[in-house]
C-alpha cells in the first residue's frame, strides 16, 4: 500500500530519534513492498519561540490529510511550562480526535528492569487511557489570585461519551488478547466521575461476556503494577491517572527510552498519531545519547494501524532483538546510542 | 508523662494488627517510665451495618479529648465503597483538622524491596500529603446520568490556605532532614491548581533559605521513585496525589505491611491519628497472617508526637531489627505472623 505520513520531529531530541525512525521505516518499506510520502511539519519550542505559532489551522489541515502522524517529542526550558502541553500537544489530541492513547508496558526479553526478578511472560499489559477529557480539559479558575484567600478550583470533566468510547475499545482489545479488563479509577473518592466509569464498564461487559472484567483503584494501581503485573490484561482509565501509570509502567518495562504510545482516531475523523513516550530531554539533545527504540516501537504502531501488519511485526521484533543486545554494549565503546541502536535495528531488519 | 490515647481497631486485621501495637505500647511505657490512658472507639463497616452510624457526634468528642489516635484499618465488601471512606476517614481527618498526611518511604535494612539493587542508604525520604482537600473533597455533579448524554464533573478545590500549611510544614520537617523539599503536581495540566502550589512554595522558600527545593511533575514522580528515590528528601504533594505515590513508595520500602503514616493536626485544633497504611483486607482477617509492621511505626509517630521521643525510636528501632529477620524466618514454619512478629518487638525493644 501507499500512506501519506505526517512527521513532527519537534524539539531536543526528538529530530534525533524521529530520524533513526524513519531509516528503519526506509528498509521496513523495502523489505516489505510499501511506501510512504512523508510530510514534515515543525511544530514545537522552535516554532513557538521564533514566530508565536502554537498549532496553527494549516498544520492542522496537514495533518488530517494524512494517514498516520510520527511525532518525535517538544519541550524547551526556554518556554513556560504548560504552553506547549495545552497549545500543542493536548490541541492535537484534541483536533485530531484522538480518543484513546495506547501504551503498550511490555518488557522485552533481555531488557533490563528495575524489578527485582521482573520475566517477559509476567510484563506484558496495554493501557487504554482516556485521552480527551478528565482533568486535561484545562478548565478551572482562581478567586483572589496571589492573597492568602486564594483558592484555585480545577474541573475534572467525564463524558459517558468519551468513557464509553474507550471502554468499548478496551473490550475490543481485550478480546483480542487475554480477555481481562481492569478498570483502574478512585471511584471511592471520586464518586461522580468513579460512577459513571464503573456503569459504563458494567453496561459494555454485558456485550462483551468472553471478557472478564476488574476493578483497582490507582493507588493500589500503583503496588500492583510493579509486584505482579501479570494480573492485568487491558487495563482502562481516565486521562490523568493513564498519565501517571503509564510512566510507571514504563519503569517496569525498561524505562522512558523504549516506552511507545500511539494517540489513537477511531471513528475516522482526524489521524492517529504515534510517539516515544520520552519528552524532548533538552539536556543530552545533541550528543546522540537517545535511545531510539521508543520512537521505532511507535512506528510498528503505527505500521499497524495503516494495515501493514506484516512490517509492524518485524520493526517490533527487530527492536526488540537489538534491546537485548543493548546491555552487553553497553560495557563495551559502543558509540553514538541513537545512530549505533537505529543502525542496528535497520540491520536487523533484514534478518527476522 | 501521661497521654490519653484513642484506639480505633476497626475491622478485618486492623483489631490484629491494633492488637500487637498496644502490646508494644504495653513494653514501651514500662521501659521509658509513661502511661497512657486508652479508650477504645468502634468506629467502621461493623458498626455501620449494626447501627447505620458512620462518625457520630460523641465518637468525634471522644476522638477529641484524647491526645492521640490509632487507628487500625476500616472497611467491608458488605460496605457499598465511598461510604466508610467519606463517612469515617474522610470525616475524621476533617473533623480532627488532620491538614497533613505524613508518609515515611524508608527501607530498612534487610527487607526485602521488588526493586533491584535499592539500599536503605538510597531510600529515606517522606511524603507530605496534602490532608484536607484537592479533588478529595469531595464536591461534583452528574447531569443527565445514566444516559449517553451523562457528564460527570468532578472538583479539585485547593485553597492557599491549606497548601500553605502543608508546605511550611514540609519545610520545617526538612530543615530537620537533609534540607531538600520537592514538591510533587502535574502543573502543566492541571494548571490553576498547579500555579497555586507553586506560589506558595515559592513565597516560602524566601523564608527558608536553607532548604533547597525541586519539581517534579507527579507523572515523572513515579519514574523517578522506583529508580532513583535518593533524589528525595520531602516531598510535599496534594492530596490526590499524594495518594498515589504513596501507595508506590511503600513498595519500594517492602509493602503493605511495612508502612506506617499520621494523619496530623498542626495547630491544637483536633487530634493527630496514626495508621499503618494498608486497608482492612478482609481476605486474610483473623488468620493471624498481617504484618503488624506498619501499626508498630505508626505508634512510633504517634510517640514521637507525643513527645515521647525516646520511646519512638526505640520502637523503631526494635520494629526494624525484627523486619530485617522476617525473610529468614519466613523460610521455617514460623507460626502466626501478627503474634509471633509482635512478640518479637516486645522482646527486641528490651534490647535495642
Ligand atoms: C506533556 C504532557 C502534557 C503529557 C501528558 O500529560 O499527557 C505527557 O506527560 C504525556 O504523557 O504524553
Ligand atoms: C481509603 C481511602 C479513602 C484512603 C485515601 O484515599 O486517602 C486511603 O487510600 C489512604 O491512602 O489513606
Amino acid at each position: 500500500g501507499h500512506h501519506r505520513l505526517a512527521v513532527i520531529p519537534g524539539d531536543g531530541i526528538g529530530p534525533e530519534v524521529t530520524d533513526a525512525a524513519l531509516a528503519v521505516l526506509d528498509a521496513a518499506e523495502q523489505r516489505f513492498g510499501f511506501s510512504t510520502e512523508r510530510t514534515t511539519v515543525s511544530l514545537g519550542a522552535d516554532r513557538y519561540l521564533e514566530s508565536g505559532e502554537l498549532l496553527p489551522d494549516e498544520a492542522v489541515a496537514e495533518l488530517r490529510s494524512n494517514d498516520a502522524i510520527l511525532f518525535g517529542a517538544i519541550g524547551s526550558p526556554k518556554v513556560t511550562p504548560g504552553i506547549l502541553e495545552h497549545g500543542v500537544i493536548l490541541a492535537m489530541r484534541a483536533a485530531m480526535t484522538q480518543a484513546v492513547n495506547l501504551r503498550p508496558v511490555r518488557l522485552y526479553p533481555g531488557v533490563p528492569t528495575p524489578i527485582a526478578g521482573l520475566t517477559p511472560q509476567r510484563c506484558d499489559l496495554v493501557v487504554v487511557r482516556e485521552n480527551s477529557e478528565g482533568a486535561y480539559v484545562g478548565r478551572g479558575s482562581t478567586v483572589h489570585r496571589g492573597t492568602p484567600a486564594a483558592v484555585a478550583v480545577q474541573e475534572s470533566v467525564n463524558t459517558w461519551y468519551a468513557a464509553h468510547r474507550a471502554v468499548d475499545f478496551s473490550f475490543r482489545l481485550a478480546q483480542q488478547r487475554r480477555k481481562k479488563l481492569t478498570l483502574c479509577h478512585k471511584t471511592n473518592v471520586l464518586v461522580e466521575a468513579g460512577r459513571l466509569w464503573l456503569s459504563v464498564v458494567e453496561e459494555l461487559s454485558a456485550q462483551y461476556p468472553d471478557v472478564e472484567t476488574d476493578y483497582v483503584h490507582v493507588d493500589a494501581m500503583c503496588m500492583h503494577l510493579p509486584t505482579t503485573p501479570e494480573r492485568f490484561d487491558v487495563v482502562v482509565t481516565d486521562n490523568l491517572f493513564g498519565d501517571i501509570v503509564t510512566d510507571l509502567g514504563a519503569v517496569l518495562a525498561g524505562g522512558l527510552g523504549v516506552a511507545a504510545s500511539g494517540n489513537l482516531n477511531l471513528d475516522g475523523s482526524g489521524t492517529s498519531m504515534f510517539e516515544p513516550i520520552h519528552g524532548s530531554a533538552p539536556d543530552i539533545a545533541g550528543r546522540g545519547w537517545a535511545n531510539p527504540a521508543g520512537a521505532v516501537l511507535s512506528l510498528a504502531l503505527a505500521l499497524g494501524t495503516l494495515g501493514e501488519g506484516e512490517a509492524a511485526a518485524a520493526v517490533e521484533a527487530a527492536a526488540a532483538s537489538v534491546l537485548s543486545e543493548l546491555p552487553a554494549l553497553a560495557g563495551e565503546a559502543m558509540g553514538a546510542t541513537t545512530e549505533v541502536v537505529g543502525q542496528r535495528i535497520v540491520d536487523r531488519l533484514g534478518e527476522v
